[in-house]
């Protein structure tokens, strides 16, 4: 039988400086605006707290303006929550990722 | 300063069966197309005989016909050649790649 050949991938933003952001980020970007919180943010996806704080550390950056903001001190280690710059890059980079979606379904592969 | 931001990625052909060609296979049958070796087509990419190997088998078992054809036994290990899905296969991932490539150059991401 023949193989049906699809074409996949995965895409991400980057600055001069390395990666802004990719699914990872966003994803933990998507759990602070739903959480409030850094700390449940990292745990609803399995990540350390120490990892998650440094890739919002990466992020704010390499951004002019932060894209989270933290509160520090109180229960549970402080909030978190996303500033309107943060909730724009969540947007852009799902619009990016939806044509980039469409461009994979287009692609054709005859071998 | 504002920084500049740019849309980076990778993709891949897969089956059913899971990945089929990417930049690191494609690689290898070009290497094998121009050096006649698996061995020395592993070599020039820094990768062990068995790796290539093994790639090569993943390759092949995820056609209806082979992409690569080994030769057993003399000096080195014997010959390697890409068949004529193998060559196509990998302007076939060439060409993916190039409307790819061109893809990422079109996005604009205003953050």
């Amino acid at each position: 039988m023949k193989p049906h050949y699809k074409v996949n991938g995965r895409i991400w933003i980057e600055t001069e400086d390395g990666s802004f952001l990719g699914n990872g980020r966003v994803q933990l970007l998507e759990n602070i605006q739903e959480l409030g919180s850094l700390n449940k943010a990292a745990q609803a996806m399995e990540m350390s707290y120490k990892q998650a704080w440094d890739l919002i550390n990466s992020i704010n950056d390499k951004s002019r303006k932060p894209l989270v903001i933290t509160q520090t001190g109180g229960k549970g280690g402080g909030g978190a929550t996303l500033t309107p710059v943060g909730e724009k890059a969540v947007k852009e980079f799902h619009a990016v990722r939806k044509k980039f979606n469409k461009f994979l379904k287009e692609q054709k592969i005859h071998i």
